[in-house]
């Protein structure tokens, strides 16, 4: 998306559209569109409590907006894209949560020079209209050294969420306006976030704001486009998160043992499953440095509009005030956009390694389960051969398959069964199992099939895999069916049959539709056609092989459908 | 980001490890790595509730692994990139959710060819394993035209999350599992999606899949990457809204007068801010259709990696099952991502259109308090005059302030404070209040400075705007003290250094740093050396002036700093 092209209307209007929709998704939110101001429900109703009120420029959705809620924030207010809101809109949301209420207001200000001064304008005129403010300026940002920072300081980033989640916390629990503010100054005090970006964000209705190359980052980019502080060779998630930590740590002064709160903010466009790998890359290393990430977070919760990249924000949890700070993250809030749920705490206080420990499968050793009727030692060894010739038949014909499969597949069937063949006759691991030909419980035809659908599964892959294995299941389960003991050529016709509609069930696939069905179904009905009572004649089994065939050259003609 | 380039570590690593960042995240989820399974904390002990199992390829994050807990899915099984799980892994999921239990199993397949398959292969297999077990494969994409569809059917995207959380819900309390399958099919029966996308997607390690030019977009294109039924140039997020409610409405056949919810799902790589757009367009529009959305979900929650775009899905409440449907989405759950809140339930239960009602400001007619120490008429009509004079010479000057703001800054400063002189001199309307030096409240001095700080911050916008709206506000509070009754020439001293307190409060902004501080302040400093006894004789002002004067003089020696 060189372009940064967006699903908006005008460009004026975007902040205001997208208030109105996160409202309209969660409509007990009050929104007071003049003044862009979103407010909590109890609002009204909270009197003793004292009020946090948050907020900055648009464009960083969910933030502030969606963290309002109790709990959370009492109010927010959204300016336009990138620029800080007017004060007098900061007023007003300051006189709502005054209303009813003299416990006073928390307001949580991100560090820039617009905001400071709008937020520090609507605070003195609160304060002159007789109401109780108490300012918190937030700037955590650790990307830029201290040496390259002008006047303005740290920038406020992500790093505002944890110190309002902890605020909201407290002043739910009724704490006094100086409490609050002095449990924020502490969250604020002991966190960092540090940048790195894959591309830079674009204003609606304009470009990106600058180029990262395809195989560039950008570290230490503002969420309003800022550009970093400089640029590097994009590595793997593993070095990127390592280089991240590797500046937070020592900001912070984070030593081995120490527990942290971890934030992992999305700028927009990072996809989730980036987004994953970015959260289990911050654990493990944690985790490799001895420090142990009691709460982790994540989420696109402060974005900077269509941006790729991600902020780490860390929040020294430590031994004094450590137990409160947790407990103020893992309080309940209805604020909608909090990532947080139940499940972020873990019932079994276990270690980071704990975490990763894969389940036992409890597969080692197993054997395959021997079930359902069996067979003679004839009918093994003729069982045995079979398999065998099939698969030296498949061995040998692999080109000539996959010459038919190019044209209208990707010309490797023949190459598919060939491996499954190979497998067969060679030893095979699957769950702990060995499989080959040698081992198979050749006296349980069930069994048998179930393996091989284990195989195709396991060797041949993709959608012909899956084909088999499924033809191979349902095949099995009529073998399974103890019908006369022992199993006869009565139970293989019924076995057959049930491989051909498995397929069917789950498949989309007809007969006619030139598939292996077109060839299946007509020799299964000849099989069928016999009445087995004298088991089954070398003549017999001709008529099926010819069914067989005929049936395959008859798919020369037909269509092939997709399906 | 036309490379698509990503945050990840190997190419075939990133499922599992994204997988492991989200149980990270919620370490009360249960995850079986080798066999990409995630499982509800309560997954042991449920037994007598019906399990709710879903899955499908990866690069979807956060679906299905995310919805998973208590209320919604007991088990999800996620393939490789865009690839079906395996269908012993998919059997593992389902073992796991009938120990202990015989409730059975309720799956939610999504419509693939490859999906169908396995997961079909690994429902025989436990029923081969005694396990109750009933399908229900959702395809929901409207997208393309019954017409051009293969066999295959529909394609399933998001709506399955309606299906799931439907089923999840009833599951939770108690109901068997054919009741649990009838309701879940239903919701099937009744659910519709349509996708546009601004951007494909690209796989991990490789480029986008297909090119959507800077001005089209792609209607129709499917999760994995599928192109698009066809190609339109990119309009107005309204006219997109529009043409897909328009698919899904005739799709549906729902008609004015019927209650639906919506889900609003982001491809991963669309801005909160357009996400929020888009919902309050949706929103918007079904109301204007007479159709109510009870419940309107947004988010990323089934992704199609870093493509842009968006789908909505609606379900049709219906007056017969309209009721309970409502109540299963309202039902709480834990699983981590469902992005519903207790928020989501409006209180009032108002229509559409209530929802927008701006917030009552009560400001009509408002007038501006006169609050605070007086002038004299002859103290009145000073400070008119003064107004005005100052007025004519910021407007004289204005382009020979923009020239100095030139390379220092985007050279509009003269403009900026014309805007604020003009407005002063004309009639300007703020906050319901009409403001102009014909009625602006000049017996009290306080309410004269406050209301001149709400016209700079209205007028000249911007750090100017925020800061003159500052300095008036500080110096008003001064001139609010009762020190004398009348307004003195030792107030106005008082309200001269109020001013310039304030911005050095709020700003980063110091003396020497090439501001109009370093004319204000020796000024002030000259105004204040006064003894005031007997009022403030002309050589006094003069005196003022100077230093005034001097002091920006002594500006072109320094050194502008950023702040």
């Amino acid at each position: 998306m060189a372009s940064g092209k967006k699903l908006i209307n005008a460009p004026d209007d975007v902040v205001n559209e997208s208030l109105s929709g996160l409202c309209l998704l969660y409509p007990q939110l009050e929104y007071h569109p003049s003044k862009r101001v979103v407010l909590s429900p109890d609002w009204k109703t909270r009197s003793g409590k004292v009020a946090i009120v948050s907020g900055g420029g648009g464009g960083h959705e969910p933030y502030a907006a969606g963290f309002v809620g109790s709990g959370l924030l009492t109010g927010a207010i959204t300016g336009p894209v990138f620029a800080s809101p007017p004060s007098n809109h900061i007023l007003h949301a300051l006189q709502c949560v005054s209303t009813n209420n003299t416990a006073g207001i928390l307001v949580i200000v991100p560090n820039y020079t617009g905001d400071c001064l709008n937020f520090g304008t609507a605070i003195e005129k609160a304060r002159n209209n007789g109401v109780s403010v108490t300012e918190l300026t937030v700037g955590e940002d650790c990307s830029i050294p201290m040496s390259e920072l002008g006047r303005t300081g740290r920038r406020g980033l992500v790093g505002m969420l944890f110190v309002g989640k902890v605020a909201g916390a407290l002043a739910e629990r009724g704490l006094n306006l100086s409490s609050v503010a002095q449990y924020a100054e502490i969250v604020t005090n002991n966190v960092a976030t540090y940048a790195v970006g894959l591309t830079a964000c674009a204003l609606p209705g304009q470009g990106r704001m600058f180029h990262v190359l395809d195989d560039e980052m950008e570290i230490g980019l503002g969420v309003h486009g800022e550009a970093g502080y400089k640029r590097m060779k994009l590595t793997s998630a593993s070095q990127v998160v390592s280089l991240m930590l590797q500046h937070i740590l020592k900001t912070l002064s984070l030593i081995n043992g120490e527990s942290v709160a971890v934030i992992v903010n999305n700028f927009g466009a990072t996809s989730q499953l980036e987004q994953g790998i970015v959260v289990h890359e911050v654990v493990m290393q944690l985790g490799c440095r001895g420090i142990q990430p009691l709460r982790v977070y994540a989420g696109p919760l402060m974005t900077s509009l269509d941006g790729a990249g991600v902020q780490i924000s860390i929040l020294r949890l430590g031994d004094h005030h450590g137990t409160s700070l947790v407990s103020c993250l893992d309080q309940a809030t209805d604020a909608p956009c909090w990532p947080g749920s139940v499940y972020s705490v873990s019932l079994l206080s276990r270690g980071v390694q704990g975490t990763f420990k894969p389940a036992s499968t409890g597969d080692a050793n197993k054997k395959i389960a021997k079930v359902g009727p069996t067979l003679n030692e004839e009918g093994e060894n003729l069982l045995r051969k079979c398999l065998k010739r099939a698969c030296m038949a498949i061995t040998a014909k692999e080109n000539y398959i996959n010459e038919l499969d190019t044209g209208c597949g990707d010309g490797d069937c023949g190459t598919t069964m060939r491996r499954l063949a190979e497998v067969l006759r060679a030893r095979f691991w699957i769950q702990g199992i060995s499989l080959s030909l040698e081992n198979l419980p050749l006296s349980h035809p069930s069994s048998v099939l179930t393996a091989l659908s284990a195989i195709a599964e396991e060797t041949m892959g993709g959608t012909s895999g899956a084909i088999y294995s499924l033809m191979f299941t349902t095949a099995a389960a009529e073998l399974k069916l103890p019908q006369c003991g022992q199993v006869c050529p009565l139970t293989w016709s019924q076995a057959w049959r049930g491989g051909i509609d498995g397929i069917l069930r789950y498949s989309k696939a007809r007969l006619g539709d030139r598939t292996m069905l077109d060839a299946l179904d007509p020799a299964c009905r000849e099989f069928e056609s016999n009445d087995f009572s004298g088991g089954l004649r070398r003549k017999a089994l001709e008529k099926i092989a010819k069914a067989a065939q005929d049936g395959c050259e008859g798919t020369k003609h037909m269509e092939a459908r997709s399906c």
